[in-house]
This record gives structure tokens, sequence and C-alpha cells, in this order.
């Protein structure tokens, strides 16, 4: 599939092209022709001779020239048939806007769906929808577009980033938003046949697209989008992530939608962690992390050091409230900071970050223009937010003002802005209003190309300014962008491992497993006690016997080759007597470890984003408090740290109250090899469940207590594995 | 202290009346210029004959009346000798706009301030103020403002929430935003003199005043604070608190700018879930959740069953995961309204809530009335969000489609909500738009009008929607509002008493504490341990010992009276090698508490809100994961039910994983006594500390094992205290 022909046509045809107001094929056909002047635009239409002025042909064979591409803006029923025709002749892409097919989840819907891509397929057809609007292309000047977008000048509008929506909606809020550069704008609706994915991997590479922002409300190759994630991360491209469908009800509203099967919002938040993407959650939020890094492409802040200049009192409190709220570092000043602020403010002003410079109302210029200069030399200082004007859209009365002043406030405050950034040494400037309301166009404007950034009101501006904070910080560390998702789809089918096969692959591993052997007599017993260090543990090894402890099949403590045969006796008389039927393999008899701090650590397979590395402290801390990192496997010593830093319980870790501090280096490494094996292993794993792993204190390593290893039934790895419940 | 003269004055006094654009004294006079005609205007200047065309006085001594009110516009030095005149000529009510007073932090300002206090007292003024900017009276159309605020027209504008502000851009926010009702817009300055509380007191018996909306840096009398919101909560009058200084850095703004102390954010919080005030945390949440209140004063949801209905698939699913988010209820549909709305809606909706009616283009007051009915009358919900449109200001091209299809957009989805809210049996309809930008005031005002609020965009009206959700459930619940703060002030020096005195005041409140006796002989031990049930305890006691256990002090599981009295001497003998010099009262002995759930049980007494109860669970809960409730004193059952529920650790007291469920009936039993007793003796304790507290299975009881109380120093409770160290 060759998208060159999609989404840089030379010739492009409306199919059902029409005077209709409000129609797709009216939308489609004036946006047809705003095109650059490269674009051959052709019209299809059986029944008018002329749209919009221009000649139309009944039908698609009637073309003087094959198109490139063809924009089908009539109903669902009619373009399956309209996609064969074109396919015959010679037509090798396609978008088909009409709603109607797999989103409505019935089966009709569905057939109509599959004959769509069967025709694709056959023609090898880049077909994009159905259930789309199009797309705009900012770079060559291409609008396939069937929504109103005629706002959209791509005459004058500047390339930058790559919007992508798979909710019509969503992309229109996109196109709608006037002051974000941009290089392309996709709808891609169900995406069954050009897929999200196909299209970020051509766009990533044009130097026009500068970054990327993605609506997702499921992927389809998590793969190839993981790899795109690399990618971008490779060519120093940002990546704004807005996943719907991340709450229940959020999941079953887009499964509905778009038919996507969405991964949890724990998922979404540990791919973007380790691709540095940033993750919002509203449209609000979308726009605003999208605009500020494409302002700040050229200038990104060197650290996450933040300083705020706010023009009151109240407004600064809150400043320091959002700050605290959403992670935006307020660092303290430098002595000589304060120093020359003392000099350059009144009296009553207290120069701390963040900073009251109140109500200045005369020499605002050289005011600003000083303590811009001081604040943003200060070396803790990488970034500072100015919200002493809100940049809103003037009304009659301030324009009136405006007038009488010789200057709008909107003016007054962006002017020394504007000239601070320009100077030697100046720290990237952003502003963030206090409240609602459509900002000033033509000052949004000035403002972003000296790339000062307006954000959304408060609240949201300073989540935003929270996240990028985290990103810019992100680029700081390597990290393991190898992806591990399964190379074929597997089913819902499991096999799991005994306990002791189970620890018998970590033992491969070089992970610390206390010693064991199953034992089927207690000839066999003797010679395994043998090497072992007492005490020891002696279980019953049966994938009849699901509850071991109950059915008298565990003991522990055994301190002697006596009480070992005596405990293989009256486990192997409790369980006969407990499952007369089971099938016993034999005991497991291991050396009992040390008690240490209880870990859990665990791999899970996302159906689209493959194997996460869970952990957490045992017990109830992953139970009830839901304290648990996860990351997608693999990971490096460097990530499975930060993982671990994460946790509330790191502090417990670290050593709390007295105690030592645990071998953090012995667990990051189990956790490093772990993720390796889900990745080597990725086609063969469901599920791992090490709990507890005991963890000593520093340089006494950690032990794994238990194990248990889930597998695809469809890749069953060897002859040792039993056929067992999942549940077990 | 008459509020009437300052509130409701006959006749005002503009001091420092002038014509210079943008200063205090020109907006004070032009907006005292606009009343309501009952209202005697003068103007003081000491230069001009004239201004705005009214003839002036050249002091107070001058004006033909003494008047009620007058307003200091001039410069922070000449306001003592300004106040000193107007005190002497009779005048009773005053404010001070001039800032440079104690908001400084010097010396000089402190100073200042207390000359204004000084003479306020001596002549009986109520004064407003300094470094404020006034009031507007909206009820009686009186404006002593000085700021611009002429926009604000008392002619048109209707009643209803009463704003304060210790900020003066937040009550330029709630002057400037167009939309609410308001009775009253309060700029209180440094509030020294006439405070918060005592406006909030006057005007909450007003029945113009609907509710109260109030910007807050700290409190300066929590109790009658407190009893403030008591009374709203009497009067059915929401209010929305913004308290601002929450964070470590916020707090420091804040006190830099109205001199505040503020209380932390858990104690805020703790505070409105008592006395069910909403609390936000940035002025677009403010201004919406008073918008919302304001608009549903009388029609307010019955429930949090809320239901929403989108116009776009996308849309749908951030919905979703928005409510989640933040709390907001989405119950299922029942039966009947699925198969109604099936039948109302295309094949491809798919009716569970939120709903995705997609995109309607034709007879959409019809489908929108239809599904408006439907839903509402499904008896799970209580409230429809409606965010088909997002109600923008209509921009040129708005305007022009408008004519072409003879209404706009706004106008066209406005007409079926306006039109269902009317039907009888139809519930609450709000709209929260997806984006950020300025709202169609004439579509919002006819929307208002017919109860209908529009949010602030998604994220922060979903938020808003959450914390009113929680109101709504707030009012079915009956809550204990009397108040613990103390009668008095009480200095930072406190005593402690030792662990023996504090467990016999417990012990008298009838709460259960294992059996205990201090003993100095073995005789008094022989007697004390004749009534006691083994195994016991012996704890050395001394407050020259802190680390008991450390110098050999303490002996537990002794079985009987032989090891009670060997235990006697080793202790003693222990005690004295470890410290010779130590003063040892005696030795506790006491029964030996079988262990339970470790549960801390706690009071610590706020500088304004008084003794607040605080709650968790033992050991690494309430250090590691700040997993507790606090809650302010006294408290009834229910109430202390509901912070045991408001813990992750509740899962562990209702009995997790196999182990029985605990005896929270006995536990919320000590919870209501220790509140009350927090309550009693308010002027004496300063903190408690219950910990461990020992929960047995239901119906088994509790026990407290250890406690300390620690009291003012200035209000010792008895002879039999110790002077210990408060670190003991």
């Amino acid at each position: 599939m060759d998208l060159s022909k999609l989404l840089k046509p030379k010739s492009i045809a409306v199919i059902g092209a029409n005077e209709k107001a409000g129609s797709f094929g009216n939308y489609s056909a004036i946006n047809a022709l705003q095109n650059g002047g490269n674009v051959n635009v052709y019209f299809v239409n059986l029944k008018s001779p002329e749209v919009l002025g221009h000649k139309t042909y009944p039908t698609i064979k009637d073309l003087p020239e094959v198109p490139d591409c063809i924009l089908i803006a009539t109903p669902a029923k009619t373009c399956a048939a309209l996609l064969e025709e074109a396919g015959r002749s010679g037509v090798k892409a396609a978008i088909i806007e009409a709603a109607g097919f797999s989103e409505e989840g019935t089966e009709e819907g569905k057939r109509a769906e599959e004959e769509l891509i069967r025709i694709a397929r056959k023609y090898d057809m880049a077909v994009m929808g159905p259930n789309c609007i199009g797309f705009v292309n900012n770079i060559d000047k291409v609008k396939l577009w069937g929504m109103a977008g005629t706002d959209f000048d791509m005459n004058v509008r500047k390339t930058g980033v790559a919007f992508f929506a798979q909710s019509g909606t969503m992309s229109i809020h996109a196109v709608s938003c006037p002051y974000i550069d941009v290089s392309y704008v996709f709808s891609m609706g169900n995406s069954t046949m050009v897929m999200v994915e196909d299209v970020m991997e051509y766009v990533l590479e044009e130097p026009e697209v500068r970054m990327l922002a993605i609506y997702l409300e499921g992927v389809r190759d998590g793969r190839r989008f993981m790899n795109c994630l690399k990618r971008a991360d490779e060519l120093g491209k940002p990546v704004v992530i807005h996943a719907a469908g991340m709450s229940k009800k959020g999941a079953a509203a887009a499964a509905s939608h778009t038919g996507n099967i969405a991964s949890s919002r724990g998922v979404y938040q540990a791919v973007c962690e380790k691709y540095g993407a940033i993750l919002v959650e509203s449209i609000d939020e979308f726009l605003c992390a999208t605009n500020v890094l494409a302002t700040w492409l050229d200038r990104m802040p060197k650290g996450s050091g933040i300083s705020a200049i706010n023009g009151s009192g109240g407004e600064n409190a809150v400043c320091a409230d959002l700050s605290e709220l959403y992670d935006v570092p307020l660092p303290d000043f430098e002595e000589g900071t304060i120093t020359a602020l003392k000099e350059l403010l009144p009296g009553f002003a207290n120069p701390r970050n963040p900073l009251d410079i109140t109500a200045i109302t005369s020499d605002v210029y050289t005011v600003m223009m000083n303590v811009l200069t001081t604040v943003g030399d200060d070396k803790n200082v990488d970034a500072v937010i100015c919200s002493i004007a809100s940049f809103a859209e003037p009304n009659e009365k301030d324009i009136e003002q405006a007038k009488v002043f010789g200057e709008s406030l909107n003016e007054r405050y962006a002017r020394p802005m504007i000239d601070y950034v320009k100077k030697p040494g100046a720290v990237p400037v952003l502003c963030i209003p206090m409240t609602e309301d459509r900002r000033d166009a033509q000052w949004r404007r000035k403002l972003q190309e000296a790339g000062i950034p307006i954000l959304a009101n408060s609240l949201i501006g300073y989540k935003v300014l929270g996240k990028i904070c985290k990103y810019i910080e992100y680029k700081k560390v390597v990290h393991t962008l190898e992806n591990a998702v399964p190379e074929q789809k597997h089913g819902e089918d499991t096999v799991s491992l005994s306990e002791a096969d189970s620890k018998k692959e970590l033992y491969a591993l070089d992970l610390p497993i206390p010693k064991q052997s199953v034992v089927k007599t207690k000839e066999e017993l003797k010679k395994a006690v043998s090497g072992m260090k007492y005490p020891l543990v002696l279980k019953v090894s049966s994938a009849d016997i699901l509850h071991k402890t109950e059915a008298g099949g565990v003991q522990l403590g055994i301190e002697d080759g006596h009480q070992a045969e005596k405990a293989f006796d009256e486990i192997m008389e409790n369980c006969r007597t407990y499952k007369p039927d089971a099938v016993i393999d034999g005991i497991l008899v291991q050396e009992q470890a040390e008690p240490g701090v209880e870990m859990i650590l665990g791999i899970t397979s996302d159906a689209h984003f493959g194997p996460m590395l869970m952990a957490g402290m045992g017990g109830v801390f992953v139970e009830i408090f839901k304290d648990a990192a996860m990351y997608p496997c693999p990971l490096n010593k460097e990530e499975a740290l930060r993982m671990l830093q994460g946790l509330k319980a790191y502090k417990l870790l670290k050593g709390y109250r007295g105690n030592s501090p645990c071998d953090i280096e012995a667990l990051t490494d189990v956790m490093v090899k772990l993720s390796r094996y889900a990745k080597d292993h990725r086609d063969e794993i469901k599920e791992m469940d090490l709990n507890p792993v005991f963890v000593y204190p520093e340089g006494q390593g950690v032990s794994i207590i238990d194990a248990l290893i889930i597998k695809y039934k469809d890749r069953k790895g060897g002859e040792q594995e039993e056929n067992r419940k999942s549940d077990s």
C-alpha cells in the first residue's frame, strides 16, 4: 500500500460533489477547490452537469485521467460499488466519508465494511475511512475534507503539527483551532484499511511535520504505534496523545464509536512514560499542550525550573497552589535575584517565586523588562510564566480605552515580553490566563511568533505545564525504546506452569531462586536435600491441588533429614485423603528463604502494547492502596529505579524508621532481567506473577519465593508444562 | 459596631474624588454617582471646587450633613488623619482603599494599620480595608467601589450571590463576570477592622442574598466563620469557597498579600466537608460553581444521578472519562429508557449513558425534546448534561450562517432545552462546553433564566459538577454543625500528661482503656494486681525517662503476681542505673490487651478552626500513604463512619480476605466521644494521640493501648499534671 497517492495526490475527484449546503458532497467540493494550484480537481455527479461552476463527469470511468485519489462523499450503501469501479479504473487511493459500517456494532455494518476491505485489498488501494471527514494537507496544499473548514486558509497557515483523530468532531476541533501551525489534520474514522499507524509512519519522515498530536480511541497495531513513538523521539518530534475511553464507561463509548478496544488508563500512562509522549484527558488540554510544544519547538526550556510573575496578590497565591497541585516546580530565587528585585520593585513587593509585582500602572515596559531579565538570569529559572495580562479578545470598552491610551492593554503587556525573549540569554516565556475567554487573535499570533505561547485558563494551563516540565526532564534520561509486542495475535486460552517449572525458567535466567527440586520418592528426597541448606520447605506439586495449604500439602521450617522424610509422608497422605484422584507429580522441596521486605513483581500482556512489568510492595499495598507501577517491557536499570521511585512504598525500600535500606540494586536487576525475558518470550508468555519477592538489606540481594508463569496455549513452550486452569 | 451605615448608607462622601483617569479617586467618584437614587453623594477635594460636574467640599467637616459612610480614596499616609477627622465629625463607617499597611510586612506598615484600628475603636466606626476596593451593594443600589466597574449596571443586574474577596483582583473578577446575579461584591482587603465574618453575619440574613461565594486567604475568626457556614446551611444558602494559599508557597504568597496565616488544605477540606461548602482551587472553578448553584437555586437536582447527551462519539468518550475522573455518577439507564431511545434514534446510536445522539442535522427540535424527555423521565436520572452546542459567542461566519438558516446554531439547540425544562417533571439541565471560549451572552442569559447553567469548559466543568453532586448528597445526611473553636487564643507553650494520666482522663469518658494503676511500692503493686486479669504490662512512669524501652523500663506478658514483683524490682533498678537522678513517680501496671487491627486516633487543634479529629490505620498507612481522615470536632456517629469510609484502609476494617469485619460500631463510638471531649475541653486540649487503638472483630469492641494528651500551658488542667516536653 503506497500512501503517496492518498496523501500527496496530483489529481483528485470528488464523487458526489453537489451544491446542497451542509452536505458532505458540497463541503468536499468546496474544499477540494481550495488547493495550492498543483492539483487537478474533478467532480463526479450523475445528475448535475455542473457543480460550483465546474463541469462534472457522470462516473469515475468518464474522467479525463485516472485520478490519484478519490473522495467518496455519497451514502454508505453506494460506497462499495463506487470503490470497485474506482479500483477497476486503476485508482489507488480513496477516502470514504459515510458512516454506517462497523462502528454501528451490527452484523450488517460489519459485513459492509468487510466488503470495502476486500475491494481495497483486491486493487491494493489505500482507503481512508469509512466514517471519516478526510484530511487537510497543508504542506502540499490539498484539502480532501468533507466538512466546513474553509476558514483554514492554506495560503497563510504555516506548517507544523500533524493532527490525528479517530473522531470527526475532534478533527474539527483541530482544524478550527486558528492559532496552531498545522501540516496535516487527519480524520481517520474507523481506520480499518489505512490505519493511524500507516499515516504516522509516513508523515513522521516529512521535515514539515514538526510534532504529532493524536486523539486516540485505541490503536490497531501497538508495535507499529510504539515504533512511531520511538522514531518521533529519534527525530526530536514531540507527541501529544489524548487517549479517550480510558474509563470503564469511556471504553464502552469508544467501542461503540469507532469499534476500538481501548487499553486501560494505566497502560496508556505507562506507554507515554516510556516514550516521553504527553498524555492528556480533555480537548483543551490537548490543544493547549500541542500549542505550547509547537511554539517552543526551537526554544524548549533547558530544565523544569519555572518562575511566575503575577500582577495581583490573589492570583499569585492561586498560581502557587496550582503549581503545587500540578507539579510545576517553582524553585527559590538565588540571593542575587532577590537583592536585584528588591531594588527594582516598590517596597511592598515581596521578591519570591512566584512573584507578585502588584498592579503596575506607570512605566510598565521598563518594569517588566527589568523584572523579566532579572528573573530570567537566575540560574534556577528555565522559563517564566508571565500572567500579568489575560490577552482576552478586546470588547467594545477595551477598544475605546485603547484609543484613549494610544495602546491596548494587550499591547502594553505583550511588547516587553516580546522584546525580552529577543535578548540573548533570555529564557522562554509563557502566559497562563486566570479565566476562560476568547483570546486576542492578533496578539496571540504576535506572541507566538516570538515563541511565547498563551496556555488555556489557569487550571488546565498549569496542568499542561506540569506535564511539559515532566517531558523536559524525560529528555534527560536514556529510555529503552524497544518494544515487546508479540509478533502474532494470541487466543484467550492459556496454560499455567507449576510453581516448580515456573521457578525453573526463572532460575535459568540467573534470577535468585532458593535451591529446589521435585522429588517423587523418599530416596530422591534424601539425595535432593543432601546439597541443600536447612531449613527447608516441602510442598505438594500437583496440578489437581490448587489450595495446597488447605490440603495439608505444605510444611515449613524443616530442620533436618528426619523431619523432611516425615513431612514427605504426611504431605502425601494428607493430599491423598484430601483428593484421592489427584495426580501428584511429587513433592517440591526447597530451601526456606529468610524473610525480607515483601515485593510483588509481575508481567501482564496488554492486547495492544504487549508485556508490561508490574512492581509493588506485597500485601495490602498493591491490593488496597493500588500502589503499583507499570512499565512496558523491556526496560533498563534506570527505568526500573524510576518505577520504584514512583511508588509511595519507595520510602520503605529506602529504609524507614531505622530499618536498613533494601538492596534496590538487586531488585532492579531482577526487574530488568524479567522485562528482557518477557520480551524474548513475547509470543509465549501471557502473564507472570512473582509473589512474594523478598528484598534484603543493601548488598544482600533478593529472593523469589513463589512464581507462576502463564503461557499462551497456542504457543506451548515445552513438554514439562501442565494443563492447569489459569486461576490456580 | 453597626454595619448598617457601612453597607446601607443613605449618604456617602468620596474623600479624594477627582478627575484623573485611572485613579482610585476618579473611579470611586464615578461609581458613587451610579446609585439607585436614594443616596446623597458628596465629594471632598481640597483643591478642585468641582469634580465630574458636582460641587466638592474641602473637608469632611464642611459637608452639609454627616455622611453615613465615607470612602477614603487618598494615599496611605493621609488616611489616619482623615479617619480621625471623620470620627470626630460623627461618621460611623468608612472604607480605606490605599495599600501600604500591615500587608507590607514592615514594622512601619504594621504601626500605620494599628493607628487606623485605634481610631476606628475610639469612635466605634465600621472601617473596611485598608488595601481594598470597597463594595457594590446591588440590593440597595450603592457602589462604594474604587475601580472600573461601570459596566456592572445595577439597573438591570438581578440580585443573588454575595461575593467576598480578600484580594482586589479576585473581587474584580467577580464584578466583571457578567452573567452571575449579584447582591453584593466585597473587596475586603486586610480585614483588620470590619472582618469577612462581620459582613457574612450581616448579609446572610438578607433575603436577597441567596448564596455566598468567598475567596479566602485565611480567616480571622474561625468560630464565627463556621457559625456563618452553619447559618447558611440553616437558611439553605449554598456557599462556595476558594481558599488560596493552601500550598506551602501559596501560604507564603497569601501571608505577604493580606497578612493572613492560612490553614492547610486538609483543614479547609475538612471544614467544607462538615458544613457542605464547596471548595474550589481556581477562579474559573469558583465562578463556575457559583454560577451553577445560583442558577439552580430553585431547582436543585434531587440526587446526583447525571446523564449526559453528546453530539459526537469522541466527545461522548471524553465525557465518560472526565465523569469518572471527577466523580460525576453516570448511572445506567432503565430498560424502558433504552427501549424508548432505540425507537427515537437512528439505528447506529447506542443508547447508553453517556448518550451519543450523533450529529443530528434535521428535525433537531423534535429529536432533542424527545431525547431529553425520555432521559429525564428515567428514574435513575436527576439532571442532564446537554453538550450538543458550545454556546460560543458567534463570530462573523456564524452570524452570516445564521442569516441563511433563519436561526443561529445556539438558538437551534437552546430552544428545545429551554422548552424541555418548562415541562412538568423535567429534571435540571446544564451545558458543559468542550473547549474554552467566550460564551454567547444572549443565549447564556436566556438559558440561565430557564435554569440552565453553562459551565466552564470540559475539565473544569466536570470537576465542578463532581463537587456539586457531592453537595447534593451532603444535603441528605445530618451533620453536627456545632463548632469547637477555643474561646480564647492560646500560646505555643504546652504541657503533656503522662501516659497514666492521659488514660485516666479517657477512662473518665467511659472509653475502653485496659485497667491500669500507678504503684509506688510492691505493696501497692500486690493490691493493684489483685483486681486485674493477667497477662499484665509494667512500665516506668517518669517524666524524666522519655525512652522507656531503652531504659529497660517496660516489661510485657507478666503472667502472675510473682513475675509482677520481679518485674517491678528490675524496672526500678534498670531505671535508676539508666538515669540515677530521674524522678520516678512509680510503675504503671495495666492489663495487656489482645492485639487487634491497629488504628490511630488523634486530635490536633487548628489555629483558626479548633480541634480536628484525625483517624487512620496504624503503622505505614498514615505515615507513608497519608491515608488519614480529618474532621472538625464534634461529630456524630454517621460523620465518624463517613470518615472511616473515606479511608482506603476502610476495606481492611470491613474484613479483608477472610478476616472478620472489625467492630466499627465501637470505633465510631470512641471517635464521637473523643470529639465531644475535645469540644468540651477546647480551651485546654492542644493535642491528643491515641496510638495504637486496637479494634477487635464485630461485637468485641476496641481497646486504647497508649494515649498522650497535650494541654495548653496557659490553661493548666489540674494538680496531677506533669511538666514534660511535648515531644515525649
